[in-house]
């Protein structure tokens, strides 16, 4: 059987629920994180619990208990569900109030988790994916990873319903990100990405792309690209905890390109694979 | 015992709860609306279901049966829960899915509803109010009623934490509305409001304003307007299904503002309160 987190509890799955008062369920008031589990283990473990502390912090949101409990009740969860290859996903809530749009600091907040087997899609990683480029809409905070994510519901359905996989989203004239993914541009051997500021998440996947670029002397820069830009782009690829690293072999909507090449991509992605398990 | 409307039935308040994997719980992926009742009456019912059909064609959001039957659903809990002055919520959801940001379109949204005794606020109305100008971070299609409402809940808290009662969303330069409210300057004899466009949501207390206004003679332009226009106003007022219209007499924030009178204000209320028992 598996089982779900909820209300610090170990919960069948197909009991799971939660209060229709929730301020999840009102407003969309929570903040989440997924992350990859790798032969059992969680990948890069303390940087997503940093960045949920982050997240928790920009929405005034408490914490219900310490956050080394709050590890612990995850780790519990990924043990007893006997989790191999796949995710764990957490969400924290603001908690339950009568609804009014001025929160409460008085109330409790609701975590909920749920893990699930998945294996990386591996295909998608051999053989790349299209992008269909659409205008940014979402609001001025993307840097916080709440669960109001219409905006980027939208765009990802646009994009499957243009045969695409993925979102590129532009504000304006400047790429910003994909849906749920981070995105790169590879040009006469430079990787652009744009800056971590209030227009992208920080995904956790980039920070560790940056990384191994540094150690590995590829010049990374967080200088946002433009549409424009993108036209005499060599690579693209996208990246994500679920996706690790895709190359990009189209982009249609706004923009219509074909990228040459994926060479820069398919090194970065194995050393990826070599460094995950290590 | 007071009832929720959940999945077709009606549900004792205490016993509600909703599925986890609802969409509206992951993505804040559904829709709202608010209806007021005098005298046991819904108040403006038609508008209210109509801006809903145009929130849920814009997300591409099927109803789960016809529209004359979630009407029919609706009276009927107003009628169990034997509501005489109040409100009536109701939400409508994705529905329940494994957590995917592309939905599927085979899955059945789920409606939501509960109802409150709630006087209007006539302290409010009568002592006016003051508002809190911040900048307006939210998504780039609120002309849509969604229950992604970080922004707005933000707003709102930090009005409170000023002690303004409510925000006065303000795009750079351009003041767009309130947090769960519309704003109106009156100027010169003239009111003036942000066009209903993608900046704002078109509230069903401002087209009922707009609709009084015409008949009074009284100049309504839907125009917008800025922190520098305001600073020559003589009046400002917010109106929504809540409060009705209520009169504001400061501003603080971006901007320091008090207004000299609320002559119009009081007027447009006088008529509102004959005309909503008519």
């Amino acid at each position: 059987m598996q089982y779900v987190w909820i209300h610090d509890t170990l919960t069948p799955q197909e009991e799971a629920g939660v209060s229709f008062e929730d301020r999840g369920y009102y407003f969309g008031d929570g903040i989440y994180e997924v992350i990859r589990l790798y032969d059992g283990k969680p990948f890069l473990w303390e940087e997503h619990f940093e960045r949920f502390t982050r997240s928790a912090a920009e929405l005034d949101l408490p914490f219900p208990k310490p956050l080394e409990n709050i590890k612990e009740d995850m780790l519990h969860l990924i043990e007893t569900n006997k989790v191999h290859n796949g995710i764990i996903y957490m969400q924290m809530t603001r908690g339950v109030q009568e609804r009014n749009h001025l929160y409460s600091r008085e109330i409790t907040p609701v975590i909920t988790a749920f893990t699930k087997e998945e294996d990386v899609p591996s295909h998608l990683q051999e053989q790349g994916i299209s992008l269909r480029a659409v205008e940014d809409i979402r609001w001025l905070r993307c840097d916080i990873k709440t669960i109001n994510l219409l905006g980027n519901v939208m765009a990802k359905r646009s994009a499957e319903d243009n045969g695409c996989h993925e979102a590129l989203l532009h504000r304006g004239p400047t790429v910003t990100e994909g849906s749920s993914t981070n995105v790169f541009m590879v040009k006469n051997g430079v990787i652009y990405t744009h800056p971590a500021d209030n227009y992208i998440l920080k995904g956790i996947t980039r920070q560790f792309i940056q990384k191994l670029c540094i150690e590995k002397g590829i010049p990374f820069k967080e200088s946002a690209f433009t549409l424009e830009d993108l036209r005499g782009a060599d690579e693209l690829f996208i990246a994500s905890t679920s996706h690790e690293i895709v190359p990009v072999h189209r982009v249609s909507g706004t923009i219509e390109k074909t990228l040459p090449s994926r060479e820069l991509t398919d090194e970065l992605q194995k050393t990826f694979q070599e460094r995950k398990l290590s």
